[in-house]
């Protein structure tokens, strides 16, 4: 590897550092940077200097956003009734992308994990508190993953939640779309069968 | 993906230009850069930049250089008796880590393929007959892919280079190390068993 010259050597090292990337990927992306055209290349370098100069978090939601409030919060036709709390950016894109939610959201940026040190003072749960103490909200959707840092960040929240008169739900557990019963594992079959739901609910 | 705000979604369209780099995998890198530190953002962004002003062709020997002549076309340690053809500069770059090879390199940047219509005159074919035509080298090694556009444009450079009476010499094909008989490919098998060499010379 040492046989580039160092700008090249420079560049493959620092895009190794992302992440999923090894070694060998980045001498592929430097050698293809390197055929790209200016205004190409130009472009890249440009985009990853601007998302760090202009992306915030929203102070309402924190969700990364490039105003003080982001596009959701700052949309009327949005209900303030109901929060959806989820960990990262990421997941409220994948919610808004499945067209299933017209709320608001609370990005805790995080989740609780005592054994990475992270407690709730570490992740928004102050703001998410502070938000349902206003008065507004109605129901919080707990949308948080569902593996065991995510389940017990629900539970730490509809806890912390349930002096206030307010309707606290979790997102459904279960068999995913398109799953195979018999390559689902047996936990997610357990809560598949415990929400089962009525399919003619006329009949009980 | 709509649902990131402007400077994050040209960001994902950017990267997503790199190969191998597909949406998801975009989405992904952009979260990790707007979370890592300035510092190392900042020194992506430069690199990518950096490389485009700075790497140029080396003028002997046409590899990847932040001079005008590289560094192995300035090393006076290296023999310029003998001469390896490679079609891009990370073959070479491949070569020099096996540690094999102590000549010097001469980069085709790219091989002859008629059906993307690349033909003698649109890699540094010339360039190389005018080197040998010089009289200094003495050997030529044909270091080309053995695919078939590297065979026949080792097949041609050979034909080119026979009114000059150096020797040229083709890399040995055969099985690679470490591979298991029963799955190598039938030419593969062909070519080893062709070029089967002694290992007790003293026998005949």
């Amino acid at each position: 590897m040492t046989h580039y010259p160092s700008s090249i050597l420079k560049l493959i090292k620092n895009l190794s550092r992302l992440p999923g990337v090894g070694e060998k990927t980045a001498e592929r992306l430097a050698m293809h940077i390197l055929r790209a055209s200016t205004k190409e290349t130009e472009e890249l370098s440009q985009s990853i200097k601007a998302v760090k100069e202009k992306i915030r978090l929203c102070s309402r939601c924190f969700a990364l956003s490039d105003s003080d409030v982001c596009n959701i919060c700052s949309d009327h036709n949005r209900s303030s009734a109901i929060l959806c709390v989820v960990e990262q950016p990421a997941d409220m894109v994948a919610i808004e992308k499945s067209g299933s939610y017209t709320g608001m959201y609370h990005i805790l940026q995080g989740v609780l994990s005592p054994m990475d040190g992270i407690g709730p003072e570490n992740i928004r749960i102050r703001e998410l508190i502070s938000k349902v103490a206003e008065g507004k909200v109605k129901e919080v959707v707990l949308a948080t993953s569902t593996n065991v840092e995510g389940e017990a960040t629900a539970a730490y929240i509809s806890e912390r939640l349930e002096s206030y008169q307010i309707k606290i739900t979790r997102i459904a557990s279960g068999v995913p779309m398109g799953g195979d019963l018999k390559y689902v594992d047996m936990v997610t079959l357990k809560r598949a069968m415990e929400g089962r739901h009525a399919i003619n609910p006329n009949i009980s």
